[in-house]
């Protein structure tokens, strides 16, 4: 495994670098080939643009906001940048708070905590265990999985009929599904929401990176999502939206930076006065350069023009459904069907083939990588695949014998780094793999499917 | 400001080189100064090796632990390796946990949640808020300052002592004072929380970038570090010990990676499956470059040898501390009196000089960075100072008007990249500005004082 010295005269024609294009890994055939980086849904790589900012802005990295010093004082200020960068980038209201975590589930964990006493969550069985699991001190209401928009407008507008006119509620739904990449009627469940009187978090982590966001338009009342999904792999994440529950909710974290002032009190306990701004969330010396990242990512974003990135990645999906169409062994996973709009999201099973067994000859034959598994969302995998609850099968890849039924799926996924020869070889490598079967031998270690040696 | 182009040739003679050294800031006097960052105790540069090494993996950066791929595997090894090299470098017990957390204030923040019910905690009024607030849940008493580490084993013997002994309890202590850089008396405390039936959990955020830190030889129960005070500051922390609570816990944060397995019920409800392994408090995508920058540190403090890397700070210690001596008009900050063993870490105030007027200046006509405030342990400061609780006076740079009294301190911190040449600046400095006031005029412009133009 090498970066290519070659490889900077090579012209790879990508709407955006990214970093490690250059990267080759070893075949288990022999010899080695460019790395094809095709699980951008779980992480994409960075930015050329983002790891350059990175690297300038390193040397001048500071302790923020109550440093005296030179850098200090622009290390804060590149850190409150960041934060009008990425609200801007969002389309946000003026008055929305817009709070820097360290990943989606981190934000919505944050909002989670902040909810009002007594308030009713909304939520499809269909989102990933981020945006699924986090309310577990409110009183949620799992709906199944819609076959259509329409339907997913339709079950959101019964359930909320049939709530507590009077408490607060709470809908979260995602904006492009983890597993499928279809896009989620956003502005047209936000509209039931409000309706109801209820407001909405828009789980971005899959809409961010491929398409432009706007709370404004969409009137959501917050939204979230990961740094190292769009781009900036810093471990930082964003919650943006409405001020008034966050100001009203206790700190996320205690500690410095979330507390104005301190004092022991004559019982001898202790006595809070906590920020009300978005420090109130972010006790802790800040991930300053986590922030820095995201806000280089948006800028690069916003700059190379979501039309041209959209354009580019409808052409890199046609092309990856094409081909899987023309495998009769093959079935894409969809909730929508055919014509729904998506992202670069795509899952699918192999008939005859374990999904880990698939992804692993993928990788070890092909240098793709690929993911496999159920994709931290098990009850829309389940949903898909047709498969009972009771059905084995885990967040990683499971314990499985090559050949068996597969439980879990397959999942593909590209960006704006993703040139069109890392989706050609994908669709050449499923084409071969079905036709003549994996060239190598592979077995379980560790509960993960890798090449026999 | 700029990078000189120069500075390559210069020999700065520091244990550990770091980046940003070669940075020159402009001085409101005129002409550009090499910056001296004396704020390590908020946030420390990265250490060129640290640097070289997150610029070597970045292009091979991958989505950890459910990856098919080859940089997926990669990175999930790296993952996991920083985790056993972190476990090293801590000298953690066999069956202890290590989660990676963003920071000291998340790692206490997690513990804090993990607390079994009906947990007694001992906290001195003396730490930083980071270890002094995140108990909110708990019954916590506040012990008072202690004037010698011996008083402060006594004064928790005797409050342990008188504590219900049939529920849980826990101590948390600072390793070294993040305001006057004495080591308190870890070993002694955890003897006397054992001796009690109390666990104790170190906060070490000031001690592991000076000191070697030994869970076994200190028989601490627990122990939390930030990599951004490390030479790592890429957004992870650290919480490493027993892994009883924490695999009783509920989930720190709930999402994917944290949940094993999950489920609709027939009722319609979710039903949940956690992980008990690091992974349960790991919810969403780890920050791998975060993870890999701490082990990164670890190694190269490891190398460098703490024996080498004392006995420099404590070098620089004497130069400042003798060369404050020189001054009447300085105070410097102490719990424990001048003999106390200590690390890079000295808070002072002085006579006639409001503390944010005075760190301004250093900064603005020395090119020098330290730190002004309450230092987020504002009841510490308050003891320190003598000032009442009712004394304003915030984390960050108060309103001040420059010539009133001071209600905040100087602080100055220092480490392994850390040339002579800084602290020696530094002493002049302080030593000019008393003797003959500052060059320029300054103001106070939102909380913060800066030079007036």
């Amino acid at each position: 495994m090498s970066v290519s010295t070659a490889a900077a005269a090579q012209t790879v024609c990508t709407p955006l670098p990214v970093l490690g294009r250059d990267v080759t890994v070893p075949l288990v055939t022999g010899g080695e080939v460019t790395y094809a980086a095709l699980d951008y849904a779980a992480s994409a790589p960075a930015l050329q643009r983002v790891w350059d900012d990175v690297a300038a802005y390193a040397p001048y990295y500071g302790s923020v906001h109550r440093g005296a010093g030179y850098l200090s004082q622009l290390s804060t200020e590149l850190f409150e940048n960041a934060r009008r960068t990425v609200a801007g980038f969002l389309d946000c209201r003026p008055d929305d708070q817009l709070i820097f975590t360290r990943s989606t589930t981190d934000s919505l964990n944050l909002l989670a905590q902040a909810l009002p006493a007594g308030c009713q969550v909304f939520v499809f069985e269909t989102e990933h265990h981020a945006s699924l699991l986090p309310w577990k001190d409110a009183r949620v209401t799992y709906l199944d999985a819609p076959r259509t928009p329409g339907r997913a407008v339709q079950t959101l507008e019964r359930a909320l009929a049939e709530r507590d006119p009077q408490g607060p509620a709470l809908v979260c739904v995602t904006g492009a599904s983890n597993v499928t990449g279809e896009l989620w009627p956003v502005r047209e469940l936000a509209a039931a929401a409000h309706a109801h009187g209820a407001r909405i978090v828009l789980d971005a982590a899959q809409l961010a990176p491929h398409h432009p966001v706007s709370v404004r338009e969409l009137d959501v009342d917050w939204v979230a999502f990961s740094g190292h999904k769009l781009y900036a792999p810093f471990g930082s994440g964003v919650l943006a939206g409405r001020a008034d529950w966050l100001r009203a909710a206790e700190p996320y974290l205690a500690g410095g930076g979330a507390s104005r002032r301190v004092s022991r009190r004559e019982d001898g306990g202790v006595d809070v006065d906590w920020n009300d701004t978005s420090a109130r969330h972010e006790a802790g010396s800040p991930n300053v350069i986590g922030a820095y990242s995201i806000a280089s990512a948006c800028k690069a974003l916003t700059e190379a023009g979501f039309d041209t990135l959209v354009a580019r990645e409808q052409h890199l999906i046609a092309k990856v459904r094409e081909g899987l169409a023309e495998v009769p062994e093959v079935r894409v996973l969809s909730l929508f069907g055919d014509d729904a709009p998506r992202v670069g999201v795509i899952s699918f099973v192999v008939e005859g083939w374990n999904s880990s067994h698939f992804a692993a000859a993928l990788s070890a034959e092909y240098g793709i990588g690929v993911r496999d598994g159920l994709f931290c969302a098990h009850p829309l995998l389940r949903t898909l695949l047709g498969t009972s609850p009771q059905a084995q099968g885990e967040c990683g890849a499971p314990e499985a014998t090559p050949g068996e039924k597969s439980l879990n799926a397959i999942r593909v996924s590209f960006g704006a780094g993703t040139p069109d020869e890392h989706v050609e070889r994908f669709v050449t490598a499923v084409k071969e793999l079905v036709a003549n079967g994996a060239k190598w031998q592979y077995r379980t270690e560790e509960g993960r499917c890798v090449p026999a040696v």
